[in-house]
């Protein structure tokens, strides 16, 4: 078990990045992944300003942008990410049909992955 | 070098279903995929069907069924499918900013997902 | 590009396990992998050993085993693996109807494992 | 946790698949792949469908599969697909010391294609 | 759940063994890992001797070598053996600030890793 | 293959990350993921700036800091990251026997994750 830094006894490095997370989110608490990377006040802050950065709005729709996380999250074998992420999809509009979509090409895409890989099939020329 | 099967050589089922992945894309070829998964009639087919299903239209937009397709591809590694489904995310109208999107999140899961893992963060009760 | 040991170079240790490489399979020559390892002649040693025995004859059948070493390395994604192997296999009997039918498993099976993970199945109290 | 459908609250198409299940295995209930599966019915039909296409009899034996198959999730580090393929494999007769061989196989193959990738061993003329 | 075999109940060659670890690492018990091994005998014994080779003393530094493995078990996601290494390391010495920096580069490895495979970036000739 | 974006077509934002790479390796031409990543000004100065962070002095020597970052790129399979660390690491100061024990131990590891995983071992009460 990692050890997970409350807010209470956090330093004000810490404490910065997680106001900055519950305001960002409007919660009263932040998830266990970043009292994890509490113990690194130094990489927390680094990995939250990134994030921001990464999932800024831009061109691709937030909900979007939550769901290629979700995807890369899935095919990685990611749990914690997997369930946090699922969490964040559903909380910026990812309906059922959304899911179960996302899941099938998640799931078919592992498949033609492995085969492309498993035939040794070179890159088309058109491709390149 | 994986055996490639040519629309010359290719019998019946095999013709039947490149002709359909010919259709579908408006092309008058099909990609080296295909073409190595030939050497057995019965997976192309059932391949390509289920390919179809997946991918066929639904609630999500076909942009982002293949930039999904696209980010599972490039988080599993496998470079065939990176290549070809970056032209097909291109064809369908991933423009270059939303690439750069794309790759950002796939590289950023990544670390996230590595850190989750290393550090063995326990699931919030709230994502169960 | 690693250092590759050629026979010519070698020293006693390296040629010993080259000659048991090569009266093991009637070959003239050993192939990249045993000669990139044979930079290190412990771990050279080491490795032949550690697979003759994992590959010795045993209740499987030494082309199941060779099958089963096979989709071992298509599904890591190992590249000069899955060519060697696939030429291992060949040469212990593999047809092209059981070759076709081992890639068919090995990419059904990566949809079924990436599903199983997306959707973190839990597992059911008869398989403990 | 993923939602988990039970017969009792499935609609027609669910439980004509869940029926199949339980007729081709025997058994009263099927294991919770198929009951997170089918919140996506059509792709519970598909998956099913697809599975059964590609474990039919073959020229490879219905164990030889199994355990292929098996190795695969192994590889792939998918413990829910583990589990529930160990128990298959059993099922189908695979024996304590056929289990330990395809163990070793796993394992043994593991270091080998990490090796042949960290050392970017360059495939054989006669492996292409 | 695997089958552990305990001391008590275990033959004589898987003695042999268990006795080296707990002589090795100054235990009075030896951990799952060796427990689950144990159904295979001469499984067990050539995975502990060549354990040792490896990780005996040689130019890198024991807790360097521990620091790698742990780096290795954490990228390929294995949460026992993630488990079991950083206990390793801590016990040779990890202090809280290696770790952090260890977890740091894992985690950063893991997103230019991504993007450098998303990218498909061509190896520079001067890393030939 | 990806857009390489050279020096002299590069903008200023470009050109201020290859000038810093450049000054803190004394080199007069920065690799290929620079290039690549060059795509996205944004992406790749945070990079650049995440990895001088990580890869900053600190309690690890920076020797072993890169070494750490080869195993875990060798782990994660991917090919260019090996190449160009494998550099690294010997510009920093990796012997033939440091790169030996290395690879050694990424194989060795490789080996214990998978057995760890396919054995379905449970953590240990005093690893947690």
């Amino acid at each position: 078990m990692p050890r997970l830094i409350e807010y209470a006894e956090a330093g004000p490095e810490v404490r910065e990045v997680f106001d900055a997370i519950m305001a960002a989110r409007g919660t009263t608490d932040v998830n266990n992944f970043w009292k994890a990377l509490a113990v690194d006040p130094v990489g927390l802050k680094r990995t939250w300003e990134s994030l921001g950065q990464v999932m800024a709005p831009g061109v691709l729709d937030p909900l979007v942008k939550e769901l290629l996380y979700l995807a890369s999250s899935m095919t990685s074998g990611c749990a914690y990410c997997t369930a946090s992420h699922t969490a964040a999809a559903r909380a910026k509009g990812m309906s059922e049909p959304m899911y179960r979509e996302l899941i099938a090409i998640v799931g078919m895409a592992a498949e033609t992955n492995r085969l492309a890989e498993a035939l040794r099939i070179p890159i088309d020329p058109q491709y390149e």
